[in-house]
């Protein structure tokens, strides 16, 4: 059986389109906090999926990333010893994740595909995040939808289904794109195509992640040019 | 006391953005009913606030918008005696609400705009409608923000004041932008600023729309462009 052209791709945004670990380390090295700028977003990154299980488990009510991401700020503040930051400081700090820089071929990727199909993001991040990050790095998104739209978290169906439902097309005719096979796995469990794309670098230079293909998903791209240009646009 | 410049611009679509009856109107004159296109416009739309009123009383559960216009549309198909559509032929002209044209300055006074401000949506037109409309329309939105997210239609303060949220800022640094003055009411209610735009076409040639200006408004203004200029983008 063929698959549909995907009307719809469906980004995820932290690793997938922007450099969360890159733009992190640039911007806590610049403040001169005496900790290595990557290791902080490491530490940062690493609290986030505890704290979202802990949203899915009940024990926290329906919370938004930028007050997860808060939350573990103060636990690793605390952790490195760093003391002397004040309110509108942290506030400002915690921004770091609206401020995010794209890959460097993510806006003309987004902006081949937006001429053929729909394009929007599928992130966990809150609306108010991923429109500030779209913004400022230029991302072209037709919308922007999110796991505040939905009410949960990737890898709830509610969230790759929700993407179906808001365009009212079949879930094969929505492909998710990632850098992550566990989200893309969600998606296929719920009938979504699949397209891998290449991040070594996620996790920094120091820390390069393993991006073999795996023969599950529809299609494996370097970048999302490439996705662009397997897509024909 | 001076009011700061606002940060986030949410525009009313229906009447203020798009071009419902003339859309319509012209959509409908093209299929060969039997019944005047403009005539045609005004009853679906004259369904709409008591359909939303159904759900707003909790006679009806949480609905889309595409589902309250289909509900309508079954009705007023009855009223002007139309049977002979079939199923798809019915859910096409449905989605007549996704291909509404925009007021011919729309596209560039939002433009404009979000040079320097975030421009979205508030609508009580859910996501798939806002988002499919802007992509054909060409209207460049930072984010689409809808009764759909905030599960509450126009006037409930969950909307005025989600935008608010949803970007961190005061109420005070959200303007509505709107065709409609009890939409703007709603809006300064909750510590909005306000934007009247005219739009005397609104309900067609036929029937010219009083749009004279209200005191209190903050803005008041013949086009978006115009709101553009005097805000100086």
């Amino acid at each position: 059986m063929s698959l549909p052209t995907p009307k719809v791709l469906a980004f995820d945004i932290f690793g997938t389109v922007v450099d969360w670990h890159g733009s992190i380390a640039r911007e806590v090295d610049a403040m001169e906090l005496g900790v290595p700028g990557g290791q902080f977003a490491l530490a940062w990154r690493m609290g986030y999926k505890p704290a979202m299980q802990r949203v899915m488990s009940g024990e926290l009510g329906w919370t938004l990333i930028d007050d997860l991401h808060r939350m573990i700020l103060d636990q690793i503040l605390g952790q490195f010893g760093i003391s002397h930051l004040d309110e509108a400081q942290k506030r400002h700090l915690n921004k770091v994740w609206h401020r995010l820089d794209a890959w460097p071929d993510s806006v003309q990727g987004i902006t081949r595909l937006k001429s053929r199909h729909v394009v929007c993001s599928l992130s966990n991040g809150n609306i108010g995040l991923l429109a500030n990050m779209a913004k400022r790095a230029g991302i072209p998104w037709d919308c922007i939808l999110s796991a505040e739209v939905f009410r949960a978290y990737k890898p709830d169906p509610a969230t790759y289904l929700g993407v179906a439902k808001t365009f009212d097309v079949a879930p094969e005719e929505v492909m998710l794109v990632a850098a992550h096979h566990d989200d893309l796995a969600g998606a296929r469990a719920y009938g979504l195509q699949t397209a891998y794309i290449e991040r070594p670098m996620e996790f920094g230079a120091s820390q390069p992640k393993d991006v073999s293909p795996r023969a599950e998903n529809t299609m494996h791209c370097t970048s999302i040019v490439s996705l662009a240009e397997k897509m024909g646009c």
